[in-house]
């Protein structure tokens, strides 16, 4: 939610993108991995998903550096049966378990109609979107979905239990971009409440909790996040994180998010063990083509015709999105002061020319 | 949200189920469908789901004796490919399309670890949760979507465009009842609005809108429900609406929600062409049987043993549910005044012997 004239600087996707492959290179990632990251991160910051963007690959440093990541895994795909599939990611980076396992779902698509893979001994995967993105990007239905380290109160309780668990989902449109939710089940992120109060702006009611679980809109007195639907309807936002919580973990075995250790360290060592999802349907294979193209164009156009508020726009999801990406594409990405110091670091210390960015 | 203390008697839930059954039977709908209805009815009814259970069965009644619903339909499955069905519901009960379309996904998730099936020509099928309940009970994860016609406003929107599109997702527990979401993907049910405004009380803040689209409490003014998320964040329940209006209606060229003949009426003949989503997958499949139950048992545990808030207590969904059952099955099932004078009249038409009840 930063405004971009925070920024100082724009890039180009293509610089930016080879300049953090260049990075994770020099950290001894393998090619794979690096391509992973990298597209994960580009995939983000054009759509304006800053939260996801650019900004976590010095985080991702640290991890792979500090050996919680490993820099060369062999991740292990096994398919026990036709529609289901598991992938052993060796505590590599979750982006390239993540594009590793859509694939594989797509591919149990294409054969039997829908595929879905668990992924287990991941690590933090960077946007939801992006995978559920790649799914569509082959003309078939995508869901991802993810736990993390909590962050999140349950509906009545005191202490953060859930992470913001997100859940993602695209549907192709022939023609235009694709249908693209990616939310997190709670009302706002946990870097909202840090932004807010460096500004020392209150938060919006009903989307935080102090360390009693009491709502409060002080970001610091905030120990917890409240589910989506906030003190009256937050069962149905710890619903949904459950939900996310039994496809990430139980399928594979791997610790609830309540037990997951922090993403943000100070342990860089030891590997976190994440779960992921990832869920493929062919969306042409229950009726026919062009009856479900046909169907989304016409839901589509009812949607967005719909009358708005002044001053508002109603849109689907994804919608504001795309036309970021476009402006993106055209303007570069933006970079604020503390991501471009933080890159100019990461070319000091690699020994890489620094990326080459426009000032504004 | 009614009070017990409104219920003015109690019926047993087999008597409950035989008079429901004989009821449709009177009004010459074969035996698969008012066996599917009675059940479904009776399911929601147990469980506390009282704005879809035994209130429901004049409704059908209508709808059926009008010819929106056939009584007797031919309902055609057909599987294009392992994972993937299709069911064309022929017009009948959206119950027995529900639970036949999810006992085919379940067969198929038993013969390759998933399946969905996108049914078609469908009507109300009461409880979500009903369905995703059945492939628990077989031990399998099942969700369950459907769309409705339109009460709740975009993002940003002024007037109602999806339905209350519920979602729900179950997953079984050894030795426990199994872990069971079903929310609507507004904040409260439309039926809430009126309940409130029967009462002249005043709507949570958040939860719906006026005819021009601006947050009102006053259940006199309400024209469409919030999304969940509320003014500020109601673009993730929109999303999730979305998600479920993709799958319900694209999948099968039904008409989305916006389009669909209003449940209510007035207009008791024309078919209304709702369509529903089932999915069922083998949790077993990926890792194990133990890995998956242990895994469960440890994240109910760790959910169940948070601090909660004073006075409340933190719960797992469908725990609630379950504790209403129990509750049910002992004391009864009640009626309050309005419910019971409609099935007198029920017994009364269709000169049947009246529900045997048990008044307060």
């Amino acid at each position: 939610m930063k405004a971009e004239n925070d920024d100082v600087a724009r890039v180009d996707a293509a610089d930016l993108q080879a300049f953090m492959h260049d990075v994770l290179r020099r950290c001894d990632v393998d090619t794979p991995s690096a391509e992973a990251v990298s597209r994960a991160l580009l995939t983000a910051s054009s759509m304006g998903v800053d939260s996801h963007g650019l900004r976590l690959l010095p985080h991702y440093v640290n991890a792979v550096r500090g050996g919680r990541i490993t820099a060369r895994p062999s991740m292990r795909f096994t398919q026990p049966l036709p529609a289901i599939g598991y992938l052993d990611a060796d505590d590599g980076f979750g982006h390239l378990a993540g594009y590793t396992a859509m694939d594989h779902a797509c591919s149990m698509a294409d054969e039997v109609g829908m595929g879905a893979v668990a992924v287990g001994h991941s690590s933090h995967f960077g946007a939801a979107g992006c995978y559920a993105l790649a799914a569509a990007e082959r003309g078939l239905i995508g869901m991802t979905v993810c736990n993390s380290d909590p962050f999140v109160r349950l509906h009545d309780g005191k202490a953060p239990f859930h992470g913001t668990n997100p859940i993602a989902f695209s549907a192709p449109v022939e023609g235009q971009p694709p249908y693209l939710l990616d939310m997190a089940s709670s009302s706002i992120p946990w870097n909202r409440v840090q932004q807010y109060g460096a500004i020392g702006r209150a938060l919006p009611p009903d989307v935080a909790a102090d360390a009693t679980g009491k709502v409060t809109c002080d970001p610091a007195e905030v120990a917890s996040l409240l589910p989506l639907g906030g003190a009256d309807f937050g069962f149905k936002g710890a619903g949904l994180a459950g939900m996310v919580e039994v496809l990430s973990s139980t399928l594979t075995g791997m610790q609830n998010g309540f037990r997951l250790l922090p993403m943000g360290g100070p342990d860089m060592s030891t590997p976190r063990g994440v779960g992921h999802f990832f869920l493929a349907m062919r969306p042409d294979a229950f009726s026919d083509r062009e009856t479900y193209q046909a169907s989304m164009r016409t839901y589509l156009d009812d949607l967005r015709s719909q009358p708005a508020l002044d001053g508002t726009e109603v849109m689907a999801p994804g919608d504001r999105e795309w036309r970021c990406q476009a402006r993106r594409d055209a303007q570069g990405i933006p970079l604020d002061a503390a991501n471009l110091a933080a890159y100019e670091r990461l070319a000091e210390e690699l020994g890489l020319t620094p990326l080459a960015v426009r000032r504004s």
